[in-house]
């Protein structure tokens, strides 16, 4: 079996990571952003690509995601109890098909065929996807049933971080970030739509 | 008390609804967007905003949708098993703000204090808020431990409509549609985003 390359630490030349505050986490996705599901179990790590993710609660923050029997990620998550919820960029939309449409199933070294790189922050284990702008490492709250009868997934946000370059002091800063740092939105048939102006009414 | 306005059947000059196929439901809310959700029991109707509604299945079409236990609507969704979930566009953000920010607990006449009209589409009862550009009318699927340990609610998609104006033969058609009908995207603190440009990768 091929052994996915374990995160590495951050590259001194990679984007600017901080910490997000955890009453601050459901922000990320609060805005309906297509996400990118990571898990890890055994040295073995896996990515998929998922439009059904969701917030649950500001506090304690928790996140609704939902993972087909068939996606090879769904066991890393069922058998660590842990999974990272991220949110990729405009410029990573090609990555979010192919990560979407290929599984470690029947290709493992999916990853490393994608150049999907992982990485750890500081004082995590958990696998961080590169070049997205947003992470949230959770801690599977186990729900049989809706596991089961809904592939419906539960997590208990543990930790977040973002891209600073897009979201700083609790905000997206959209308007002043490159369009290829903006977050995106998926329908169906590889349609996406970039997230747009901003406005208060 | 007193009683809403019950549903009316939609004016001739009202915007162009067509039926959206079941099996294309989901796309009217896979992006990502704010929604209203409205219910109506024993002749009360009541509407509120939502930031945390979600796909939840292709088939049959289900949904999630979180609603606190402080909401009037809650009531009116546990007592009739259904609900509607509504995509409000960006000429409604005020509209979907003050419908988030005032209770029917306190404000009984709430829905005319603020200009909401409901209206039916035919061969439905279900209370649909007009201007809205995209319709889901859902059956409840009883869960008593989400609801009461999450306040999280899971629907089937019974019927669905959608403005033609902007989502027609099962795509959203922002790019040729007038802004002011385009989905929104909701943050925190009146922060909303516009669905912005269409691409594929």
């Amino acid at each position: 079996m091929t052994i996915s390359p374990a995160p590495k630490a951050l590259a001194a030349d990679a984007a600017p990571i901080s910490t997000v505050p955890l009453d601050k986490a459901y922000r990320l996705i609060n805005h309906g952003p297509v996400v990118m599901v990571s898990a890890s179990h055994g040295g073995v790590h896996n990515v998929m690509s998922v439009a059904w993710a969701c917030a649950l609660d500001f506090n304690p923050p928790r996140v609704t995601v939902v993972i087909d029997k068939g996606a090879y990620t769904r066991q890393l998550v069922e058998h660590s109890g842990r999974f990272v919820l991220q949110v990729p960029c405009a410029q990573q939309a090609a990555l979010v098909m192919a990560v979407g449409g290929r599984s470690r199933h029947t290709h493992e070294d999916k990853l490393e065929q994608l150049g999907v790189q992982l990485f750890s922050p500081e004082g995590s284990t958990a696998p961080l996807v590169r070049g997205c702008v947003a992470w949230l490492e959770c801690r599977l709250i186990p729900e049989p049933h809706n596991q089961q009868t809904y592939d419906l997934f539960i997590g208990e946000v543990q930790a977040a971080w973002a891209d600073a370059r897009v979201f700083r002091s609790g905000h997206w800063e959209f308007d002043t970030a490159p369009p290829a740092l903006h977050t995106i939105h998926y329908v169906a048939g590889q349609q996406f739509y970039r997230t747009g102006e901003g406005f208060r009414p």
